[in-house]
């Protein structure tokens, strides 16, 4: 019933609020709040922090999948960090992880044009074992044209998957695309096919090809997985569309080892009043191992961190606990946050806000939440402190991003300052993820929004409400 | 003396020039030929052939070095092609190459921070063995900087080149960078290094290393010589700038294989009353490796290709002969372009104007000329039939390419519709050197201005005089 009446309480809420506003009281955040938030929005567009901390985990770190080194030496560098910044509770909680090995990937296309094309197996695909896989190739472009084949029309051979991902914003081409690198490889392999060559879910012209997680169902059989840049898809495409046969030859030395301990690492700004309220900040430690993991996500990493530091040097005191989560293991399986689920089942509800950063390095264009609707109001307020960034104010169908997901579908509202993904698609999951892709200014804007929303969330003079409605699923 | 009367006759005869162009009285152009360089201009700008030919190479031959099975298929594509195009004589010129082989090169940073950072070596340059080359960094800026180290500062050590070149419209700032790569390997040995790694000549933030030649002398030892990309500079001059010493590995399987036999590709346009001058377009055929060679120099090939094809569409025959020369190994030493010399050493005078496209796929955004001055004015002709073009008039010291020198040298007058390179050294003599590369658009510009330059530089109703100045140092 709520539900049906909710355009006209929204819009009587929203009438009260922008009177409330005009009159100068609002009345959810106190003066002194809303003060801070200008000096926090302020003090961000010019604060380093953030940048210094993608550049030192990028330098000092670098790639950091899930079971390698680099992911042991990224918890020792959180763990430094945030004792550095000064934050409290600093700790790790123990998350097991995948430990895939990607080792060496060749495909070749041998007829009618012989041409080596550069590529990256999927996380987790199998290896093709020393003599590689050599098969006449099918390029279909998606599930639905593979579905649609003639019985038998890919039995022993390799299939190629041509569909290329669009470029939009809010990231909503990835969703659409990614499908294919998710379960073409089970798909194909019960029509009996060898192997599949993806176009990368990837909206670059540059000759990156794009790793990222398959998942291979027990309804077939396991076949190697490998992904080629946007340019090489082009390239073979016309190979086909020649009309003679295309003969194809992948390797791959791709294996799966035992699994890894890794963990997440934690810190806190304690809240006072309202201490055992939690405002939780994620983003993820792991990266894909190919290039540095600027965007994905050390600047997600850097922004939680930044933001946690800058109120943490005002003189005003947080009313709710803000709590940093750097996950172990998303691009994996999310067995990170899972484990973070796991171990605070009890606490759950506690979490009354969650805000995550996992969408590159800015700026932030939208200011998007998924709150109990009475509640819009409040996010109306926020996002009046957050005027002068200019944002847009986007729907309350939020998703959140990966590791907050488990908490979502609890109830736990979530508060989205949307970064802007018109180029993260071009970059996330290749070895292009470096330093390089980080706009400082950007990077500064997105602090700034962040930093402005997590304290007035935390500030709140209400209880967040948890979430009756069903969540949206995450791209 | 004629020299020091230059800037008076010079004045004098543009001056004439103008007159008689206000005038409506060309006199170096029949009204037919200035009518059908307008016609060609038009064609050229919605022609589809360049970028069908650059496709087409790409495509079915893709990466053509210099004694590489591509090499051979470049030349039977572009017999192929030419006798498709209706060119006449249409003959190969056999050109001894040299055959390096890449292999595989590998780099790491072992401490402070161990990081993996994907290289390509230097072409020409020696492997390291089945073990690699472990040992101290030194990071020096430039050669200068290398030669001002105290006495055995590198000694027993891998040298790190860090300097970054610059972006310019006209290739200025390769010119002044890339003297590290030709000459740091020998430099640096001669001082007692082990290896050298460079960061790659080149403007671009993605992570692509740029390979190119260097030149080994008997000064001292050869010594491996990798590049990696300016991000991975970047990171690589953080961890020097932290002020722990710099621990590095790198291998090369890089190898030397016996001298191939290639060709130079030629077809021609015939002349008519004229026809024992030439008009030389150059352009050559081999490509680096790591890429398809669409921008270097693919799209040159096809605008030479495309130029010719236009003309002999025309109704009118050109006076002059049109000569396309696709040259073998221009990047290894321009040993294609010297067998065309020597082979052609009674005809050198012959060729009375030289075109060359080695600078990418356009827009054309300026012409220049190496003339003998008196025939500027003739030149400026030429300029205002590519006015619609809207390019900038250059001056009279245009190079060339690499492939043309040694005519240049000879006093060949030159005409040089200069190519934009504004963004040539974020792609050329990479993995990403691709079609995606071809703007169309831009090539069909070029298109417009190479042909329109040709077929007035092929109907000059005078005689085009030998260039008896100094020619400028090419970059």
């Amino acid at each position: 019933m709520l539900n049906l009446n909710y355009p006209f309480f929204a819009g009587l809420l929203l009438t009260l609020c922008a009177a409330a506003t005009a009159a100068e009281k609002p009345q959810n955040f106190t003066r002194a709040d809303l003060s801070a938030a200008s000096t926090l929005r302020e003090r961000a567009l010019a604060d380093t922090t953030a940048f210094a901390l993608v550049e030192s985990l990028t330098t000092e770190v670098g790639p950091r999948p899930a079971g390698s080194p680099g992911d042991k030496a990224a918890v020792a560098w959180a763990l430094r960090e945030m004792q550095r910044l000064g934050f409290a509770n600093v700790r790790t909680l123990e998350a097991v992880v995948p430990h895939w090995e990607r080792g060496e990937a060749e495909f070749q296309v041998l007829s009618p044009y012989p041409q080596a094309m550069p590529t990256l197996a999927l996380g987790g695909s199998v290896g093709t074992g020393q003599s590689g896989i050599e098969g006449d190739g099918v390029m279909v472009k998606d599930l639905d044209a593979l579905a649609a084949l003639p019985p038998g029309a890919v039995k022993d051979k390799i299939v190629f998957f041509s569909n290329r991902m669009e470029r939009t914003r809010d990231g909503a081409g990835y969703g659409k695309a990614v499908v294919v690198r998710a379960s073409g490889a089970t798909a194909a392999a019960a029509l009996g096919a060898t192997a599949i060559v993806i176009r990368s879910i990837s909206t670059s012209d540059s000759r990156f090809p794009h790793t990222g997680a398959l998942r291979y169902t027990n309804a077939a059989p396991r076949i190697p997985a490998l992904a080629i840049s946007n340019p090489d898809a082009d390239a073979l495409a016309r190979q086909f569309e020649s009309g003679q046969p295309v003969r194809l030859k992948l390797k791959s030395s791709s294996r799966d080892l035992p699994a890894m301990r890794s963990a997440n690492v934690i810190g806190e700004i304690p809240g006072t009043d309202r201490a055992d309220e939690i405002v939780i900040l994620g983003a993820h430690l792991d990266s894909w191992d190919p290039g540095v993991g600027a965007i994905d996500d050390g600047a997600g990493v850097a922004l939680m961190m930044g933001v946690a530091k800058l109120i943490r040097e005002l003189d005003l005191k947080p009313r709710r606990t803000i709590r940093v989560v750097l996950f172990a293991n998303e691009e994996f399986g999310t067995s990170g946050s899972q484990a973070y689920l796991a171990a605070n089942e009890a606490e759950a509800s506690h979490h009354v806000l969650g805000f995550e950063a996992d969408f590159g390095a800015g700026p932030v264009w939208r200011l998007s939440s998924r709150v109990n609707p009475q509640q819009l109001p409040v996010v109306d307020q926020i996002f009046r402190a957050l005027a002068p960034l200019k944002l847009q104010r986007g729907d309350n169908e939020a998703r959140g991003g990966a590791d907050l997901d488990g908490l979502g579908k609890l109830g736990m509202p979530i508060l989205s300052p949307d970064l802007d993904g018109t180029n993260y698609f071009d970059v996330h999951h290749t070895a292009n993820d470096t330093l390089a892709q980080v706009d400082p200014q950007a990077l500064r804007q997105s602090l700034a929004a962040f930093a402005t929303a997590v304290w007035l969330g935390a500030q709140y003079s209400g209880s967040w409400e948890r979430v009756t409605t069903a969540k949206p699923p995450r791209r």
